[in-house]
C-alpha cells in the first residue's frame, strides 16, 4: 500500500465509518452543518427574520454549502467506485442538496429551489445508524410490501366514500360545496377527524349526512393500523422461530428456546449443547 | 357450435372474461372510460372549468355515454339469461349510469341526476377482481354479519349520548346552540373529535360538559375497533383450522388443536405423536 | 285463582313479558310512543317548527303523556310489590318522564324539565331486552369496575397536564388564553385531537408548546382503550375455561372443550361422557 | 428512647406515614389545603372574579402558603437525613412552591412565579399512594425506557414529515402559509388530526396535499401505541413468570413454560408431569 492510497484508505474510513476516533468526530460535525443548514431555511422563510439577518444568513448559508462541496469531492476521491457512490440514493442526495445554492447566483427567483436542501436531514438517519438499530424496520418493510394491496384498497375504498359522498353534498349543500373536488376535500377533512371547519355543512340533510361520515371516519380509525399490525405481527412471529416440537407438535416458541416449553425434548436436534439433560 | 353462437361465445369471452389478450384490452379500455367519465362529472362541477371547456365536456360525455350504451347492448347480447343480468348489482349499475345523459335531453335541470354516473367507480371491483384477490374480504362480512347487533347496540349508545347532552347543552347554552337536533349535532362533531368550531360552547359549565364529552369521545374511540377485531380474529381461527373429527364430526378446532376437544381423537391421524393417549 | 287476580296475571303478561303475541303487540306500540314523545321533544326545540305547528306538538305532547300515565297505573296495578317497582330504575324512569308535562301546566317556565322526558328512551334497552342478548355487557361492566383505579388515575394525569399545560400557555399567551380554566379547556380541546379553532396559540413558544400537546394526545389516544381491552380479554377468558390439563398442565382451552387439545387427556375427569375414547 | 426523640418519631409517623388515624387525618387535611390551593390558584387568574374577590383570594393564599411553610419545617424537623429531604422530588417540589408567595411582597409582577404553585398537585400522587397501587407503573416505565429509541425515531420522523410537507406547503400556497415553522406548525395540526381551522390550504395542490397528510395521519394514528403496547407485553410476560432454571439460571420463560428453554430441565421440581422426558 503506496501513500497515495494509505491517504485514501484513511479518507475513507473518516468520512464513511464511524468506529475511529476522527471518524465520530467527523459525524459530529456533520450532523452540526445539518442542523444549521435546515435551521438557515427555517429562519431565511420567516420575513421578519430575513428582513434582519438576512445577509448574514446568506453568507452562513455559502459557507454551508461550500463545506458540503468540499465533503462532496473528498466523498468522490475516497471510494473506489465513483459511478456507483454518485447513483446511490445518498450520492444523489448529496449532490442535489449543493446545487440549489450555485443556482440562485444565475436565477434570481431560485426560491423553490432552496427547499431541495431540506432533504439534507435524511443524511441523519444514515450517520445514526437508526436503520440499523431498529431492528424492526426490515419487518416494518416486509408488513408493507405485503399489505400492499390491502393499502391499495383501503385507499380505493376511501376515495370511493369521498367521491360518492361529495357528490352528495355538492348536490344538497351547494354555497361553501362549491364543486365535487371541493366537497371530496370536505369529506376526506371530516372522514379523518380533523375538521377544519372552514367548509362545514348548514344545511338539515348536509348536517344528517355529515354526523354519518363523522361517525364512520370514527369507527374504521383503526383499520388501516389493524390490517398492518396483523400482517406485522405474522411476519414477526415467522421471523422469531418456525420450530415445531418433534414429540408433542408444540409451536410458537420464543427466538432463543433451544428445548421445547412443553415436553422438554431438544427443538433442532443438529445442536449438541453442552448442558444437554437427556 | 355455428358461426352466429361461436361469435357470442367470443364477445361473452371478450367482455366478460379476462384470461385472453381481447379480454385484457377489453377491460384496459374500461378502466379508461370510467376513469374518464368520472373526471368529466368531477370538472362539470367546478363552475370555472365548466365556464372555459364546459362544451367539450358535453361532447366528451356524450361519447362516453354512448360508448357504455353500445358496451351494455353488446352485453345483452352475448349473455344467455338477459333478464338475470338485467337484474344483478352490475347490471342494474351499468344501466342506471347511462340514463342520465340521455335524461338531460328532455329535462334541462339534470343536475341531480348527473351525479348517478359516479357509481360506475363501483365496476372497477368487478374489473380488477378485487374482492377476489382480498381472502380477508370474506371473514370482514362475516364478522360485520355476526357483529350486527353490537354494531346497532353501540350505534343506539351513541344517539342516546347525543340526545341527552344534546338536550342539555341546549338548555345551558342558548345562543348557538338553537335546538336540540342542531345541539346533536355538535355533539356528534365533538365525541367524534372532529371539531369543526362553527358551534363551540361559551358558557363555563357549557365548557365543563364539553370537555367530558371530549375525553369520552376520546376514551372510547378504539371501541368500535376492539368489537370488529374481536370477532374478526375468532372468524380467522375458525377458518384456519378446517379437520373436523372423524369420530365425533366436531368442527371449530383451535388451529394448534392435536386432538378433538370434543371425544380426544386424534384429528389427523397421519401424524404419530409419541405422546397418544391411547 | 279468581277473575280478578286472572285479569291482573294477564295484564302482567302483557305489559311486563313479550312471549305472548299480546306482549309484543303492546311493546311495539311503546317503541312507537317513545319515539314518537323523543320526536316531539326534539322538534319543539326547533323556534321555526315550534312556531308553524307548536300547537300540535302540544296536543300530542299531552296525548303521550295521558297515555304514559295510563300506562303507569297500569303497571302499579299489575305487580304484586307496588313499592319494590315504584323504586326501581324503570319505574323511577316512568314516573319521572311523565311529571314535566303536568308540571307544565302550574309553571310557563318549565323549558328545561321537559328534557327529562328524553330519559324515555332508556326504556327501549328494556324492551328490546338488549342488555340480555349481547353477552358482553357483564364482562363489560366487571371490566370497567376492575379498571376504576385506573381510569381515575388516567383522568387525574388528564387533568394535572392539563392544569399545567394551561397555566403555562396562560402566562405564555394572554388574549384567547384569557384565564387559567379557559387555557384547560383549550388543552382538553387540543389533547383529544377536537381542535375548535376557537383558541389557538399565536405566539411562537405557545405554538411549540401546543405542538408538543398535539404529539402527546395522538400518542396516547389509545392509552384508555388500552387499559380496558388488557382487564376485558383477562376477565373473558377466566370466564371462558379456567381447566388446566392434570397430564399436560396446557391452559387456555375453549369454553366447549372436553378433552385437552394437546396430550387429548380428559379435562374434567368428574365428567363420564359416553363418547370417552379410553 | 427520650421524650425529645419520641416526639420526632410520632411527628414523622403522622406526616410521613399514612397507617396511623393521625396520619390519615394530616392526609385528608393536606388534600384539602392542596385542592384549595390550586382552586385559588385558577380563580386568582379569571379577571372578574379577581376584581370581585382578589382580596379574599390573597387572603387565602397567605392562610394556605404559612400552613405549607409550617409543614416543610416539621418534615424538616422530623426526618434524620435533612439534606436527604431537600434534594429529594418532593423535597424540593415542596419548598419551590411556597416561595413564589413571599416572593410577591417584593416583586409586583409575579405573576409568571405564582403558577409554579399548581407543582404542589404532584403531591397528591405520593399522598394516595397511587404510583404504589398501580402495579402496572413499573412496567410502564421499563417499557418507555425500553421504547426510547423507537420513540425517538418516531418523533424524528415525524419531525422530518412536517420539515419537508411543512416546506412544501410554504411555497405552494404561501398567505396563510408565511413562513416554515408556521408551515410545519400547520402540518402538526393536521397529522395529529387536531385541525383547529386558523392556518388552512386555499390552492387545488395545497389541498391535494393536505389530504394526503389527513389520510398519512389517520393510518399512523395507532402506530406509537402499537410500539409501546408491543414492549410492554412482552415486558409484562417477562414479569409474570418469575422462575429461574436451577441448572442453568435462565430467566425469562413464558408464562406457560415447565420445562426450560435453555436446558430442558424441569423448571418447578414439585409437579410431578406424566410425560416427564427425563
Amino acid at each position: 500500500m503506496n501513500g497515495s492510497l494509505k491517504w485514501k484508505y484513511e479518507l475513507h474510513e473518516i468520512i464513511f465509518e464511524s468506529d475511529t476516533v476522527k471518524g465520530k468526530i467527523f459525524d459530529i460535525i456533520l450532523l452540526f452543518f445539518i442542523s444549521l443548514s435546515t435551521l438557515i431555511i427555517m429562519l431565511e422563510s420567516v420575513s421578519k427574520i430575513n428582513n434582519e439577518i438576512g445577509f448574514w444568513l446568506y453568507i452562513l448559508d455559502w459557507w454551508v454549502t461550500i463545506s458540503f462541496t468540499i465533503e462532496y469531492f473528498l466523498r468522490l476521491i475516497s471510494v473506489k467506485n465513483r459511478w456507483k457512490y454518485m447513483t446511490s440514493f445518498y450520492g444523489l442526495i448529496d449532490l442535489l442538496t449543493i446545487i440549489p445554492t450555485y443556482l440562485s447566483i444565475f436565477f434570481i427567483q431560485s426560491h423553490y429551489l432552496a427547499i431541495i436542501r431540506i432533504f439534507r436531514l435524511f443524511r441523519v438517519f444514515k450517520i445514526l445508524k437508526l436503520a440499523n438499530y431498529i431492528d424492526e424496520s426490515n419487518t416494518m418493510l416486509i408488513t408493507l410490501k405485503n399489505s400492499k394491496r390491502k393499502i391499495f384498497v383501503f385507499l380505493y375504498f376511501i376515495l370511493l366514500i369521498t367521491l360518492i359522498l361529495g357528490a352528495l353534498m355538492y348536490v344538497i349543500e351547494g354555497e361553501n360545496f362549491s364543486s365535487i373536488p371541493q366537497s371530496m376535500y370536505w369529506a376526506i377533512v371530516t372522514l379523518t377527524t380533523v375538521g377544519y371547519g372552514d367548509i362545514a355543512p348548514h344545511t338539515v340533510l348536509g348536517k344528517i349526512i355529515a354526523s354519518g361520515i363523522m361517525i364512520l371516519g370514527y369507527s374504521i380509525i383503526s383499520v388501516p393500523a389493524g390490517l398492518l399490525s396483523v400482517e406485522y405481527r405474522r411476519n414477526k412471529i415467522y421471523k422469531q422461530n418456525t420450530q415445531v416440537c418433534r414429540y408433542c407438535m408444540a409451536e410458537n416458541h420464543e427466538v432463543d428456546a433451544i428445548y421445547c416449553k412443553r415436553c422438554g425434548h431438544l427443538l433442532n436436534e443438529n445442536l449438541n449443547t453442552t448442558d444437554n439433560p437427556e
